[in-house]
């Protein structure tokens, strides 16, 4: 998934809420190649495609400007992945993530067993 | 822990590796209140304080300007992580972060199943 839509992050910005344990998430870290070379639309159809998948939570994204980013998915469990990563489209763009929009990464998959939310009253 | 340092972020920047599984990710998203109201001393220097744990593997934190932060931070085990939550020094932070320089967060504790890299040739 992608950290294309959140370059728009506005003020009303807010993380993911903490769901019910246990879930999973993805850590997907990255440095990018320069320049778009179709990562956005590719990001864009990726973000309405992950929807589709039973047990899919959400995904958020952040980036230091022209450095790391960090996106994170969530998915009530890890049948929910493998189903997402078995998605022909999606292995499609994975591979030319590798080919062409990536440097490097690491991703990190784990269960989360407790998790809390912070809001300013 | 914070992402004051890493808004500096260069080209040479590169994930954190996959470390042995099993060990454990603290993911901590975030949108900051306006300023900076002492936030970047006291995150460089939880950044120094978190190394002296031992099991503490390492963090790294992305944040779209204005927007969503995220931090991952990883440790060996949940002990490592009881730890480092138990340090006063940094319970303080903690209370002054929801005081100041938090509108809202979540944090999600999780232990890592599998991990994996990729670096272009």
């Amino acid at each position: 998934m992608s950290d294309h839509a959140d370059a728009t992050d506005g003020p009303a910005v807010r993380p993911l809420p903490a769901f019910e344990p246990p879930y999973y998430v993805v850590v997907f870290s990255s440095v990018r190649t320069p320049g778009d070379r179709g990562y956005g639309e590719a990001a864009d159809r990726m973000d309405e495609l992950v929807k589709e998948v039973p047990g899919y939570l959400g995904h958020e994204s952040a980036r230091n400007p022209g450095g790391l980013g960090i996106t994170v998915s969530y998915f009530r469990d890890s049948a929910a992945i493998e189903q997402w990563r078995s998605v022909g489209e999606h292995r499609a763009v994975q591979k030319q993530g590798r080919a062409e929009w990536y440097e490097r990464y690491t991703v990190h998959v784990a269960k989360v067993e407790r998790s809390q939310e912070f809001e300013r009253e």
